[in-house]
């Protein structure tokens, strides 16, 4: 006897990842031919299903399969089908095929959901091909601007709009849409992080999407000086001056979790390798980046005001100036409690480990909206946005079958009691 | 009335620093015909001072003004007249003038100098074109090795031996050369820090060139990962690891320098700046050089032990690997303290700063081939290898006339007592 869930898992990745630009890893740019034929793919198996498959003007898929009280608000559940450069079989993609899994062992079942379940594929989720968060969600919620819908992608230069226009979507359409009306939004991901992998556990529920405060072009100006001649109390040095940096934010981040609080710092990108540094001169200038995340803006607006006095604190001590350049922001999305104790309930026994997004995700983009969002993270191996990305697809499996298990017992998305 | 030291000073430096690759700054390749011209310029200036004008196999060229003993060991003063890529106008040319200046002041003065006075501009000193230290003087003093002679430049890519012969030398010739034998060999040269600048000292006499050890490919590896995703206790930051290591080498640094010890740390370069880098990533890779000088070699071997110590702690911590790379080594050469003795007694009053150069130059180079050497510093001021080096021709012209009173009055360089 064949396992449904199993099967949709397999089958349907395999044929998802079987569409990419040449290696390595897996490519399919936002709003390109490529991630319109992993679409098709999608809406083919749906339909064969037996599914409603239905499309928007951005282009995003919804594949219905009817509920008990067709009136209520559904259960969507998905992901995106694009991928970053290189990237791995299962950012995205692995969301898309559960949901299919979810939507198969009901028509396996007989049973019909309590309300209608959508299988949503997103459009254009990795921001790395246009400079614009969640496109496709926020565009089929009626929250996408016109300038983001001029923004070029990356490779090509051409806007979101001619991309999406050529793929057979309708720009205008989509400004003047008032987007889907707030249900229910439940995405599958793997964590893009090594927690779940290092506890041994399969998957954990996701309380909320981390807010970021982002320093890209940052930079330190010190005085070049050659590295035998200048004697140390007079130098301005760019290295020492990040290192005492470094040091001084990781201090006041493990202060901050012993705290209780949330934070990650990240110091991603040092350059001091131009053509003017050598490793016989004193570096008189170095650029970095600084991206600070937390589940809680008011200690972003603090830790960052520990970063503009440990600065001061710098600049006085070794004579250089650090300029933080512009900073972008993005506020933390709280996902809804309802559905994770939804999901907890359905558990029983030991209840899944609950615990924040780093990453962004469009479940933020429905929580913004004002959906009831909810994320299901998978243990995943080898990072993420590599093709090493490595998961067990049993542990996606085992995630599919609470899911079913907690939505046809109505713990979450249960239809509204009316008034009689 | 005329100046002949200020006036050889300026017209010597204005002639030879008209000879150059276009700019900026000045650019003239070791063993090039730019580096040939001048030579040239100095070796007609010698000409019509009455100095008799001679080069060696390896082109270096000697100007000898003669003195009263002609048996005893004359007295070289020198430089190069190379530069670094987009140098200024003092490395190395002020050191030439400076001899030439020295040797007007005898020849206007109408009174020989004691020994033999040997105006000495060498070759090939920028070891930027050819990765061989001080290649023209240790080719006169017979030490220069075939594997070094076979050496390429870095912009043509064409052997040592190849550029000395098209210049009109003869590699053969230094092969089979023994050198010139011992005598004495004084340098001015641009301090290349910003000590005596800051002090309002005009210059100095060096009591050593430091020697170096020098990790110029050192790299971390740490572990890849999403910046949102990777909690504290799990990351392999490359970049946090540098900062640990940074400091801690910062702290053992100011240590030394407490304890009377002499020690200078750079990392000059640091690369964490790839495609693969980002600022949504926990860098797994990050590459620096490293360079330590000091005048003591057993304290270079004890910090490279600390060095060793430092990074088993932070590998422990923070689960990176460093990997130091290749090493390579200069050992410190001490100067002629007797020729420091001298050149004080003559000054008289306040005596000149002794100190350190941390920097390479000829002088360490006849040092080691049993010759008495010294160096007097000049201060200078927008460090050095670069366009906008400064100086003032007037701190060089009082150092000129100190060494002109110290030799001729027997205070350096004296004929030897002999058996009557």
């Amino acid at each position: 006897m064949t396992d449904p869930v199993r099967d949709t898992l397999e089958r349907l990745l395999a044929r998802i990842n079987a569409i990419s630009a040449p290696g390595p890893g897996f490519t399919r740019p936002s709003y390109s031919p490529l991630e319109s034929a992993a679409h098709g793919v999608v809406a083919e198996a749906a339909g064969r299903l037996g599914l409603d498959v239905g499309r928007d003007a951005a282009l995003n898929l919804f594949a219905r399969l009817k509920g008990r009280d067709r009136d209520a608000p559904a259960l969507h559940v998905g992901s995106h089908l694009d991928t970053v450069p290189a990237g791995g079989a299962f950012d995205g993609a692995a969301g898309v095929a559960a949901a299919m899994a979810l939507a198969a062992l009901f028509v396996e079942s007989g049973e019909p959901p309590p309300v209608d379940l959508v299988v949503t594929a997103t459009r254009a989720e990795e921001s790395v091909w246009f400079p614009v968060s969640y496109a496709g969600a926020r565009a089929g919620l009626g929250r996408l601007r016109p300038d983001e819908l001029a923004a070029p992608r990356a490779d090509s230069g051409r806007s979101l709009a001619d991309h999406l226009r050529e793929e057979g979507g309708d720009p205008e359409a989509v400004l003047a849409g008032s987007g889907l009306p707030p249900a229910t939004f439940l995405e599958f991901h793997i964590e893009q992080g090594p927690v779940l992998a290092a506890a041994g556990e399969a998957f954990a529920l996701v309380t909320g999407v981390r807010g970021g405060l982002r320093y890209r072009a940052a930079r330190i100006d010190g005085v070049w000086a050659h590295s035998g001649g200048a004697p140390r109390h007079l130098r301005a040095d760019a290295v020492f001056a990040l290192a005492d940096l470094v040091t001084a934010l990781d201090r006041h981040w493990g202060r901050v979790l012993d705290e209780g609080g949330d934070l990650a710092v990240t110091v991603g990108r040092v350059d001091a390798a131009s053509p003017d540094h050598a490793f016989a001169k004193v570096p008189g200038r170095l650029d970095f980046c600084l991206d600070l995340r937390s589940d809680d803006a008011a200690l972003l607006d603090a830790f960052d005001g520990v970063l503009r006095r440990e600065i001061g604190a710098i600049e006085a001590a070794r004579g250089v100036r650090v300029i933080l350049g512009p900073a972008s922001r993005s506020e933390p999305a709280p996902l809804s409690p309802a559905l994770i104790d939804g999901l907890i309930r359905a558990a029983g026994g030991m209840p899944p480990r609950r615990m924040l997004s780093g990453g962004g995700h469009d479940a933020a983009a429905f929580a913004a909206a004002g959906w009831q969002a909810g994320m299901v993270f998978l243990r995943n191996w080898n990072g993420s946005h590599t093709p090493d990305e490595a998961m067990d697809l049993d542990d996606l499996a085992e995630a599919v079958r609470l899911v079913h298990a907690a939505f046809r017992d109505g713990q979450i998305a249960a239809p509204r009691a009316r008034p009689i």
